[in-house]
């Protein structure tokens, strides 16, 4: 049995305590956070403080909190030579208090606080100073039902900068979708299938051979209709800037 | 019983001819193409000819075709005021020779060869210059278990230029996430997971309330460090243009 604190209130500290609640190995022994507000509806089920000196002996600590708040809350942890890992798919290591083990337990995927996450569908990146706390963290992650990988800090950061674009940068494209059809009377709902259908083909195919559209046929006509029909200068830029991407990927054109 | 003969050989059409034969109430009399290559598959389940003089009489004739083509081929059946359709996005339904009742049958989604397609995955948009053509075509997608959606023109240029930043320009999201991560030593297939989370969150929620990340945190060290991290200027230049355009969509940043 490994016993952990979870440390922080957000979307990845509920999942990660949802998670271990089910599990038969891990136990969550206290629940921190500097405010008790979102922890009080867990009192009946987990012990909750909002006081960093209370805390209890465990064998894991997870700060799954802010970037900017890893590297003092980990020195305001009253233990030494605890292993204390944090979550971020950005911040160093190092930035843990060297006076603890430290390693990285990294969810690669997006957490909504309301909806249940299957932990099947969340890679967790590995990482850690010494060896020994490796085992450890993987158990904990093999727990939860999540396929695991052993990461460097580099990776880590490449994994987290990837991220950006296939998360957010493509919500951002599913955005100016929905801006540009509201704008015109059509309905984004229509998208929805070709949204979902366009995430399942990388699954099972390079996003290289998945591409299709006027910018990888070359299809000057649609092009020039497309830019024609954008109103917002803006989604002109994006248009042109993604166009002449696909463009350079697939041997069209040179940068 | 809704007769129709199939023009074309490539996605679209394969997918309606295989979408039509499990259906009880529209019959494919004819499978037309300017080479019998592709078809030849198909001949002990359909009539199949390469000539355009020998098309059959049928109800609905459906130009599955490239958008250049479809002018020139619809001037070249060899009947007149029958219903006429193509499946086209962006070709005007005008550039169909006016000698026949004319329509359009777009399929709103992204065909693979050689995958199954489910059409209650494809919404079919439809379009018809007189009234009296509709209920057909609605049928013949209804047939299929496709949800269906009365539009007009402008509509469908819309949907068809919206589907290429939700499809088209987000596969090059995924791909540049695969150029970042494989050039270093970190795996593109930890990223799919949340490719298809991203995609299945905005099927219930919209793309403004889904966004997160260091653009709408406003987070300008892991922007800064993201930046520094990209090695690659058309790189940058796509995560510049995509962080400011999110961070003008959440109120960050005027353009």
């Amino acid at each position: 049995m490994i016993s952990v604190v979870i440390l922080g209130a957000g979307n990845v500290a509920t999942h990660f305590y949802k998670g271990f609640s089910k599990t038969e190995n891990v136990s969550v022994k206290q629940w921190y956070n500097r405010s008790l507000d979102t922890l009080n509806q867990y009192k009946n089920s987990v012990d909750i403080t909002d006081n960093i000196n209370n805390l209890k002996d465990a064998d894991v600590y997870i700060l799954a909190v802010s970037d900017d708040v890893i590297g003092t809350l980990s020195e305001k942890i009253p233990f030494e030579n605890k292993l204390v890992v944090h979550t971020s798919g950005s911040v160093s290591v190092y930035d843990l208090d060297k006076k603890h083990k430290r390693g990285v337990l990294y969810p690669l995927q997006t957490f909504s606080k309301h909806a249940e996450m299957d932990f099947a569908n969340v890679p967790i990146c590995i990482e850690t100073v010494d060896k020994k706390s490796y085992p450890i963290l993987k158990e904990l992650a093999v727990n939860l039902g999540s396929p695991t990988k052993k990461i460097n800090s580099e990776q880590r950061r490449v994994l987290h900068l990837a991220a950006v674009f296939v998360n957010n940068f493509t919500n951002q494209l599913y955005r100016i979708g929905h801006e540009i059809t509201e704008s015109k009377g059509a309905e984004f709902d229509l998208l929805k299938p070709l949204i979902l259908e366009t995430a399942k083909k990388v699954q099972g195919m390079s996003p290289y051979m998945a591409q299709t559209g006027p910018a990888k046929r070359n299809d000057k006509k649609t092009i020039k209709a497309h830019l024609k029909l954008l109103e917002n200068k803006h989604h002109k830029d994006i248009y042109n800037l993604l166009t002449t991407s696909i463009q350079h990927t697939h041997g069209r054109k040179k940068l």
